[in-house]
């Protein structure tokens, strides 16, 4: 067991007692603020400090923090939504109002964003209304079991960070914190989660409780059954992908446990003459498809974004060409990016037609297509001069027609471009940084 | 109704008198002289005239005969086959030994081919010891049922033959002449053939007696019970491709009857310039994997030549060539023809390794390549320097690996070649005819 690496890890992650105790006291502050505004106002509301910051198992140097604001549950959703800005106003006169599935507060306040969230505090977690009503009991659930383990929680959460798939949020569709809070109060340790994740196959299912409910099916890579909620897995955000990474992290660290995988070191962006060599000794196409950013938060994005890529490359495979890999990213623009095997094509391509047994169709395809065939699947077929010789006159002219997402679609009717191989450097320094990771250049 | 066109052609197939009458004479004379040997040896043997010339559907200009050694069932077969030669050998003193499923004897007399066979005369078809038992019992039925319609049997044998598709041998895989007779028994006529062949559908049974036996599975294009014989397909040799074929050419010959769909103008050879052009038209690349032709018949040669093209289809796609179409051909040099797409590749190709959960196997895999990566179908992979830049280079590796079948294999690894583009002309001028079809270039 590697204590002398997980000491120097948590020397490096877990907060200062001054930060601690600002965090407090900021929470302090804040609930005091909201308790005093509802009592002023002979409103049944009161403040309660949640999330990791609650339950200290938050990062050094985290600088948000989450009150929610406890409504009756039978409060109109209304007057929640309006009660709940008022109060929350009064913790600072500095403050954002945004929007989850009601709005909800950010005040900025002693140096720390203080997210206000009105909620309803239903009986238990099968009685919610709304997505957040959920976490009091979450927080609850978790200050209940954690006991001293709150050092191995960070210590995962940091491992996570450092491989790539911590967050939970669908750019990541990685591990939430509270399902590395789980993970710890099922394991045990650090090193339990570690141990055991290496083994996970897909399909896992891990219930703590031991109350799943079986009428529910979970398709996904992981299954953690939420111990406030029979029915959700708390894993549900998963993907595939980063489930396959995690456990793959798992085992390379217990095979060579080492600070890289908490503390990697930054990724070294791409040059232009490093690209230029790698493209010239793969042989392969480089090719982004770009366009402005939608003005959508990041979880409308990303789907829409992965929608665009996966109907980018059927739109390629359906035209014969062939994509290697492909990925997409964001910043002021965004881009598909793939790396193609096969970008251009001969003159021909083979158009099918009708089924020999349709027999109308087929006087129509062969009266149209004197150089009509046969084939032997009984469909006839013609040899017709190929629409698109190359994957760039393919997408300038289908990929307004493709299934991209409503944003996505709207942004890229306005303009697009596809850059090509060593230009695509062109999309800046944090495009260079992805580039290294998308073609996984041997020396990484 | 097409009468007069029908008048043209039977006046270039209908025997004539003079044909005709040499045709009896020289089956009568055979019989009389095996029956004559048969009876100074004591033997119960008797020669009976079958096949097409006994039946009176044969096309003019046919050179061969067929006489059958009518043995008893329960004659063992050394004695058969020792016995068959000596009768057989008593028609001409210039014949030449053959072997189907027993030995027997082509003689020449008189100018034409006689071929000389001996087989058991069992009591029925279902008793046959040997497919040639079933001969004399197609012979009777057709004799007993053909009436006034040998000439419709010989335009649908004239149609089949023209559109490419008459020949029940594997090489071409299509209609037998027996095929032809049951067909207009079945429809009455030639036209009434075509008229209901031009609505065919794959799986099409006809069963003229009515008493097929419906536990034998018939997962041919086309099924004709044999009337002789409730579990056997007359059509089971009829692929696919000709059964499609034939369908189509009954459609064309309805809308728009020709004489050219009995006597095509012979097929022009392909010309380098045309060939030249073509190719750069296209834009694909012309490939011919040639070998010396083993030395056996074609009906053994045939079906590893198909082997042997599916074998190289199967190879390149495997590698991520991309094949267009392919064929086989065969003179003194046989050649499986590829048009191809995609034949050359970029540097890199993805080398999978095994699924997340074989955790060994991974280690290994992840030690012996260090740039391993995991995909989202939860399978290690790493990008490689390619083994294969060149579909070229993968045959010249990889072909003698291949499922060739063993008279090819045995021929390819004593040598093979790899024509390209117009370089395949070399094969002489019978491949420039087999190429322009096989590139069914538009002026067809």
């Amino acid at each position: 067991m590697p204590d002398e690496l997980f000491d120097e890890v948590l020397a490096r992650i877990r907060p200062s007692a001054a930060e601690e105790a600002q965090m407090r006291s900021v929470a302090r502050e804040a609930i005091d603020k909201v308790d005093a505004a509802a009592c002023a106002e002979g409103l049944d509301v009161y403040a309660l400090h949640v999330g990791s910051t609650a339950r200290d198992t938050w990062l050094k140097g985290k600088k948000d923090i989450d009150i929610f604001l406890m409504f009756p549950p039978e409060t109109p959703r209304e007057k929640l939504e309006e009660d709940g800005l008022r109060l929350a106003k009064a913790v600072s006169p500095r403050y954002e109002e945004r929007y989850a599935e009601h709005p909800y507060l950010t005040a900025l306040y002693r140096g720390l964003d203080v997210d206000l969230v009105p909620c309803f505090r239903v009986k238990d977690a099968a009685h919610i209304q709304s997505a957040v009503d959920r976490s009091p009991f979450h927080n609850q659930y978790v200050q209940k079991n954690i006991d001293a383990k709150a050092d191995q929680v960070r210590l995962l959460k940091q491992f996570t960070r450092g491989v790539g798939v911590y967050g939970s949020e669908l750019r990541t569709q990685g591990f939430s914190g509270y399902l590395c809070e789980l993970l710890v109060l099922k394991y045990g340790s650090f090193m339990g989660v570690v141990e055991h994740g290496s083994g996970f196959r897909r399909g896992k299912v891990i219930d703590i409780e031991g109350h799943m409910d079986r009428s529910v099916e979970h398709a996904d890579a992981l299954v953690v059954i939420d111990p406030v909620d029979p029915k959700r897995n708390v894993a549900a955000a998963l993907s595939e992908q980063k489930f396959c990474e995690f456990v793959d992290a798992c085992r390379r660290f217990l095979k060579a446990p080492s600070i890289g995988f908490f503390f990697p070191p930054p990724p070294e962006p791409m040059k232009k003459g490093a690209l230029e060599g790698l493209l010239a000794s793969r042989g392969t196409r480089l090719v982004a498809i770009t366009f402005k950013t939608p003005d959508i938060v990041e979880d409308t994005l990303y789907p829409q974004l992965r929608k665009a890529e996966e109907s980018v490359v059927n739109l390629l495979g359906r035209h014969e060409f062939k994509v290697y890999r492909s990925d997409v990213w964001s910043s002021d623009r965004s881009a598909v990016v793939l790396e193609m095997l096969v970008w251009e094509l001969p003159a021909i391509e083979r158009h099918f037609g009708p089924p020999l047994y349709e027999r109308e169709h087929c006087e129509k395809f062969i009266e149209k297509y004197p150089g009509a065939y046969i084939t032997s699947s009984c469909r006839y077929a013609v040899d017709m001069p190929r629409r698109y010789d190359t994957a760039n006159e393919l997408i300038r002219a289908r990929l307004t027609s493709c299934g991209l997402g409503k944003n996505v679609a709207k942004s890229v009717a306005e303009g697009f471009d596809i850059m090509q191989n060593e230009n695509v450097l062109e999309l800046g320094p944090e495009f260079a940084v992805f580039l290294t990771k998308f073609l996984r250049a041997p020396e990484n």
